[in-house]
């Protein structure tokens, strides 16, 4: 089973922007075990939309595209499917309501670019975009599947996996390709690699392995090819549990879990509450764990110092302390940490403090030093990691960073490099 | 003049790599005042890279082919070369000297994979790889150039900037096209384009328009295309200018420029600091601050008052106040922010405090709910918004529409919608 992607816009072919899409849904419709044939992007000139449905068409039998659609810009890729697949178009009454109690809240008056989004092919099938005014459109022709889906990536991403994914599924008796990723953090791409080589040897043939570094972590995907599913997933479970033996602290969850996520639950289960103060991170952490629904049951809040003043008046450290030691210190990222938890009155507190750069670096603690601690109801521990020089990668590895100390802190593990 | 874009390889196509080189060289083609026509992945069989060198061939005068080349996976890819070319391999000398020269200091011997890298299709002109083992391959066929690189994004652009684009360069009289990007915040799409379409309508017809919505911002984009690159800065400069005077409240910048890094700049030029008390946004407009480098100049710090006994016990709200109005409403809002500009010690105070979601909703306040309020010097200023059903992207304009009616009420204009 082989599909094509297909991108419509300028902003791709001018180099605006990255095409991140296409690899996500690469990636979607290959756990499906659907291959991906060719991925093209082109332009929003109708007669160059037609010859590229055409050719996809003949080769692929199942063809999704995203972009060139949206309130400002529909009208030319809207023709041209209508001339593609002989169809006019006809108002919808559905996607007209949809639009209407989007804009409702929003106060903003239904104009005629919105009205016009309501006009779809009379022959699609109409896929209902919860999160946008342009809706999805599904085509069978010529034995050959077409989507249409917005290029906002959460739109396409909620369109993917609400309708076209399901429908995919339904339709396709599909060989099957189980993927697992495994998240890692604490260690490099070459040192894991090293640390898990022998078990990397031992994978039987139908199983292979990818390392996906990152600035958050490094992910480990095991994709495992054949006939039976069981089997596979009973073979991929027992490799899994094999690595979990070898690298047992560096492993913090599976696919698309997240570390803040991971803490949550474990905090939950604990009945415990978690605080927060940042200063190099700067908010990031805070904005880690308030990312995932539900986190107000187990985070209570946190406070920015980025300054030594806001340490002094509201986290209550000692002026002293800092000016004896820096605020890029153990003892005052220690200090730090007690301070959160005495005044956001939590159970457990993590404190940051270091030099994310790019200025503001001595030869003592050049950029990219960065000490993190955890204040728990037993103890207080705290280490210095020395990460690169990139400002944006800094925090986001310094935050994962201090959010791995607390998960190991939490699970009582012994918490190594 | 057109140019088309492939790459070749399955790490695309299975979503594994992001295809960034190609919104790289577009990019760099652009301001040679090339365009890209199409951008197309496909994998390394050799009659899928013919007929896609065909098409590419056929179209445009310049295609650009990357990947396929390296120790391990070039034979497929040369071999189709040589068919589609008509011609043979031959060993070239000068690459395997520099093979040779590469190999020495990292104490390798050269074994056949290495050798086979000198094997190059006879009627090519050689491109020297300084950075690597496999050299860019130039053809001319049929009055089209077609160029062969490896993927690995650093040799590629050390071929581009040092090998193929001074040879275009001189092959080519190349048409400027020039690009400008205006960022407005507050105007979804339609509005926007409802509110400038008279504006659209006197562009001429050398300056085309396109809408980049996303959930930050809603970028616009102005390409003019021209011989006279004076004449079209200065024609692309008197039309912003003239947007600026239909929308002067919703542009806050251009190109790259940051809401945040924006308000840093109005900070400073007034000696101005900063600080942030966030509920719903959980640190996010503290994060989108302290990414810029220098923030600390003019920003103290923020409490994440993710609880209600937070934003009592640190920002001293009334428990009151909060019972009768509900920690979402008008009142609140403005006391966190006078609270955090007090416990701060700040000039400036930004609060949010709203329902992200999935969860928390009721009729009166439905999710996406979003109080945010700014205090200052001289006053204290609130509004609500309604955002959509989705958590993270209501964070994130939460977090710039926030920032955005901080940056009015420091430019003192008059906020609208």
């Amino acid at each position: 089973m082989e599909a094509e992607l297909i991108t419509i816009g300028d902003e791709i072919l001018i180099g605006q922007i990255v095409d991140t899409n296409s690899a996500w849904m690469a990636q979607k419709l290959n756990d499906e075990g659907i291959n991906i044939r060719q991925i093209t992007s082109i332009s929003d000139k109708p007669d160059h939309i037609i010859s590229t449905l055409r050719e996809a068409g003949q080769k692929s039998s199942i063809v999704l595209v995203t972009g060139g659609l949206g309130p400002t810009k529909d009208d030319r890729t809207k023709s041209a499917l209508c001339s593609y697949f002989g169809t006019t178009l006809i108002e919808n009454g559905a996607v007209l309501d949809h639009i209407a109690q989007l804009l409702i809240p929003r106060g903003i008056l239904m104009n005629s670019l919105n009205r016009d989004q309501a006009l779809v092919p009379a022959s699609a099938t109409i896929l209902h975009n919860q999160l946008g005014t342009a809706p999805g459109l599904w085509f069978k022709y010529d034995d050959t599947i077409y989507v249409f889906m917005p290029g906002v990536p959460f739109e396409m991403k909620y369109l993917m996996e609400n309708e076209v994914l399901p429908r995919i599924k339904r339709l396709y008796n599909t060989t099957t390709i189980l993927h697992r990723t495994i998240l890692t953090q604490g260690l490099g791409e070459s040192s894991l690699a090293e640390k898990i080589e022998y078990w990397e040897d031992s994978l039987p043939e139908n199983i292979s392995l990818a390392y996906l570094p990152s600035p958050q972590s490094v992910r480990l995907r095991l994709s495992a090819r054949g006939d039976n599913k069981k089997y596979l997933m009973k073979l991929i479970d027992e490799k899994i549990k094999e690595l979990e033996e070898i690298i047992p602290t560096y492993i913090f969850g599976f696919e698309d879990e997240t570390m803040a996520g991971n803490i949550g639950k474990l905090l939950c289960e604990r009945g415990m509450n978690l605080g927060v103060a940042e200063s190099c991170t700067g908010g990031n952490i805070a904005h880690f764990i308030t990312l995932n629904p539900g986190s107000s049951v187990y985070f209570k809040g946190g406070i920015v110092a980025y300054s030594n003043e806001v340490k002094v008046n509201v986290l209550g450290i000692d002026p002293n302390l800092i000016a004896d030691r820096g605020a890029v210190s153990k003892d005052v990222v220690e200090a730090m940490a007690v301070g959160a938890r005495k005044v956001l009155k939590t159970d457990y507190a993590i404190a940051t403090s270091g030099i994310a750069g790019p200025d503001g670096g001595t030869p003592d603690k050049p950029v990219g030093t960065v000490w993190i601690a955890v204040a728990g109801p037993d103890r207080v521990i705290s280490k210095v990691s020395n990460f690169a020089n990139h400002r944006e990668r800094n925090i986001i590895r310094s935050s994962q960073t201090a959010l791995n100390m607390l998960r190991l802190e939490l699970l009582k593990k012994y918490y190594t490099v």
